[in-house]
């Protein structure tokens, strides 16, 4: 990462504590140099794990000053211990930090109903602490990574009039998120200045416009978690709704969090195809929603997308098995620009050999417009392989 | 199939009439010499296929004396021309046999969105009639097959006191169930006579404990369709609700239907196992059903499931994905007979040792209880391997 890519005031680590066998890096810090407000989103999972459940604590009182994050072991199922494990987490990290547990966000990821291994923690924070640097978010990205193949960073620097601000997301997942595997993480940093209610408020926009339109496997996680830290040091106006530099905050914001999602999407486990799916013409958002998921989800329309097989017969019948009204004889769908379906019905051999082609591409667009009403949605979706079920039916044994 | 095992007026066939490019056989046909009750259930996709909005006209007059059923194409998708087509089947069939269409009921299954060769059936259905035999449900059974592996075929002789009644199913479907592929269809003929609406009751009753109690991905047709005839030539007493003989047979039934979705899950696309899930002490028996299915058609489970590997907290994270509000803290599981969580917390290594080693047999039984109410639900599903890719992504290609 170059130099000019630091946040002001945030730090970063990443280090190999032991708590992976293999001896790759499984412990990440963040820690910022004042507190910095905080807006997070978690998993909605009924197990959530013993992290999240500090979590959400943290998060309410609105400041947070450090994250530490281990890879690994997910701390999930783990009774009262678990929840006693994150909590020392936390107390570890504010130790060493000089800080007060409450200040500390906490999250694990990796096997399920394990115990965590609390001395590998205790021993590993204070390398944690020796190593961070306002350069180290990579390394930080690297240890929180499982099935992850590709490293997922993304900055963006906003000129707001003369004082620019600075934007640094982290993200892992590499299945749309399971336990053991491949649970969602997410950590956006920021040195703007922002109003606490309107922070949370656009986070939690964000998240609707990227990580909660994507899906690898349609599984949710015990662990699932979204944070935005914004430690003001940037000493620009302090944005809040209706400016223009906030609109423009807004949209990095959007941007760099799609582009966090857009990359796990692209890492998906045994993924060969990033496809968009769009759904319009919906008599609601839920709707619209309802019917991209069924889609994005089909493991017939997933295994199709792999084939590249124009077998759009599969994304009707997944449409239709929704609870949505849809009539079938005015359904229209596109592949990748070229129109296969109007009305409900085929539109001939010579428009799917041009479609099939466009199959062969590496992102593939998929819209069904349902004509009933105005609403849209998005969902981005990775194809389903035989590497998929390689990775996933080998992953303990 | 033994001479014996005959059910009184009904005549069966299967013929090769070249819709399927390979020569097998295609057009399967079923005759009963007197006008039968009728019961069916077909899909609730909103794209069902044409001769299911045939068989839905057929099935509400109460009677019909006979079945035709094409593999190799859905007529699904297919417009005025599919409706034209599949009325056109009936108008066949009744021709040749000297009955009205709307006494023949027609289904479809195989490639979706592609015009039926009605020329084909043209030509099969006379050689259908003419192969036509009491003995002849097996050949009937292999006409209506598309990726199956294994003929369904179930016959049970039921005595009601000195009157025999004759109970003969049949079925197809590998893949739960999908357009191209694997649409589920089943067949039941019964020389019992029986009260039409008291049929009606038990044969919906039966769908809910047999093939709406099974998944194998999670798509749902666009021709799924079951039927229930009953032609009254054993002459018995006429069966209706409350009498012994009623229980007897309404018994029968259940246990004829579980055998065929049982053959169906055991033929899963590339499945190596056969998963029973059962959800024990849910608030309702709607709750029990979503925390079932959710744990049956969760990919990552399925994988564990096809890798022997004891990854419990997937199957806990699938439950708690769900909108039943469960409580972690008081859920067990059971793997085959054996605890491995209990009050939502392992028990330990030993116990999964034992568990892990039951993995390994094909037949498995996953037991959840959440120990919040009184309702269980029942779902059969199978395991999910490289074979399902294979076979789904490459089927048209």
């Amino acid at each position: 990462m170059k130099k000019s890519k630091a946040v002001q005031g945030f730090l970063f680590s990443g280090i190999a504590s032991g708590i992976k066998k293999n001896g790759k890096k499984d412990l990440g810090l963040i820690y910022s140099k004042v507190p910095a407000k905080i807006a997070a989103v978690f998993t909605r999972n009924r197990f959530a794990a013993a992290p999240v459940l500090w979590g959400r604590e943290v998060a309410r009182a609105g400041f947070c000053r450090a994250i530490l994050v281990n890879s690994g072991n997910a701390n999930a199922c783990t009774g009262e211990r678990g929840v006693r494990d994150a909590k020392e987490m936390a107390a570890l990290a504010a130790r060493a930090l000089g800080l007060k547990p409450k200040q500390v966000l906490v999250s694990s990821t990796g096997v399920i109903g394990e115990p965590l291994r609390i001395s590998a923690i205790r021993e590993g924070v204070p390398k944690g602490v020796e190593h961070l640097s306002p350069f180290g978010a990579h390394t930080f990205a690297d240890a929180i990574m499982t099935t992850d193949i590709v490293r997922k960073v993304v900055y963006e620097s906003i000129p707001l009039g003369k004082t620019p601000v600075r934007l640094l997301g982290v993200a892992k997942g590499a299945g749309m998120i399971m336990p053991n595997m491949a649970t969602m993480l997410a950590y956006l940093v920021t040195d703007a200045a922002i109003s606490l209610p309107w922070m949370r408020a656009i986070f939690r926009k964000g998240i609707d416009l990227s990580f909660n339109a994507i899906t690898i496997d349609g599984d949710t996680s015990t662990n699932d978690t979204a944070v935005l830290l914004a430690n003001g040091q940037a000493h620009n106006r302090i944005l809040t709704s209706g400016s223009r530099d906030a609109r423009k905050f807004e949209q990095a914001l959007y941007s760099v969090m799609r582009e966090l999602a857009r990359m796990i999407v692209k890492d998906a486990e045994g993924g060969t195809k990033i496809v968009k799916v769009c759904v319009q013409g919906a008599p609601s958002i839920s709707a619209a929603r309802e019917v991209a998921y069924r889609i994005s989800n089909s493991l017939l329309v997933k295994t199709a997308l792999y084939g590249e097989d124009l077998n759009w017969g599969r994304i009707v019948a997944a449409a239709g098995a929704t609870g949505v009204p849809l009539d079938p004889n005015k359904v229209d769908i596109k592949i990748s620009g070229v129109p296969v379906l109007k009305n409900g019905r085929p539109l001939g051999f010579a428009k799917e050999k041009v479609a099939a082609r466009r199959l062969r591409r590496h992102e593939i667009d998929l819209v069904m417009d349902l004509k009933m009403g105005r609403s849209n949605a998005e969902v981005l979706t990775s194809d389903l392989t035989e590497e998929y079920i390689r990775i996933n039916s080998a992953y303990r044994s």
